[in-house]
């Protein structure tokens, strides 16, 4: 087997305002935001609060999913998409950095299904 | 920013016995079972059935989150597992990789929350 079925994003947003980070309200509507606007097909989703704060979001889509988790102490998000379809990553991105006000995005790429070695 | 907040595992199941990836019944019963048993503190689960055949799942746990997506046709599962507490992320992976007869299980390992340059 050496196809690749998805590239799965992993997404470190560093510096962001901790203000954006600690509730599900806020998280959840960037997130939602950077779904749809990305073209994701959404299945379902859900998200946990944290106490006193901190959010943790996980969202089925078609194309496969999306998952979210914040540190708002550490002014820290760490948002990972794999995507087995026509996401617009870029986007989805981008929605969540201006969202989070995040300083750096950092992306690192990993294709699913190949041989890694 | 350069602490590690979680490690993210990206699993690639080869070779596995198409017939354990086909249905929600039976994956989710591996999934939650590997869940269970690397001691991971569940919230809330969701599965999706791909018609004909294939399967996604999503979990949030208190700890992050699991995912699974399964392609029968090609004898092949993706998962990946963001712990940031005290999951036995192998028993996880080694309950999936029987659960699915996997021949092979590939596994990478990426540090969350460091800068990753």
């Amino acid at each position: 087997m050496d196809n690749e079925f998805g590239k799965h994003y992993l997404v470190e947003f560093i510096n962001c305002n901790a203000e954006k980070l600690k509730y599900v309200k806020d998280v959840k509507k960037v997130f939602i935001s950077a779904a749809k606007k990305s073209n994701a097909t959404i299945l379902k989703y859900y998200f946990n609060q944290f106490k006193p704060t901190g959010v943790s979001g996980i969202m089925l889509i078609a194309e496969s999913h999306f998952s979210i988790h914040t540190w708002p102490d550490h002014d820290y998000a760490a948002f990972d998409m794999f995507s087995c379809g026509h996401i617009e990553s870029d986007i989805a991105i981008s929605i969540l950095r201006t969202g989070f006000e995040a300083e750096k995005a950092e992306v690192k790429i990993i294709s699913r299904g190949r041989l890694l070695k």
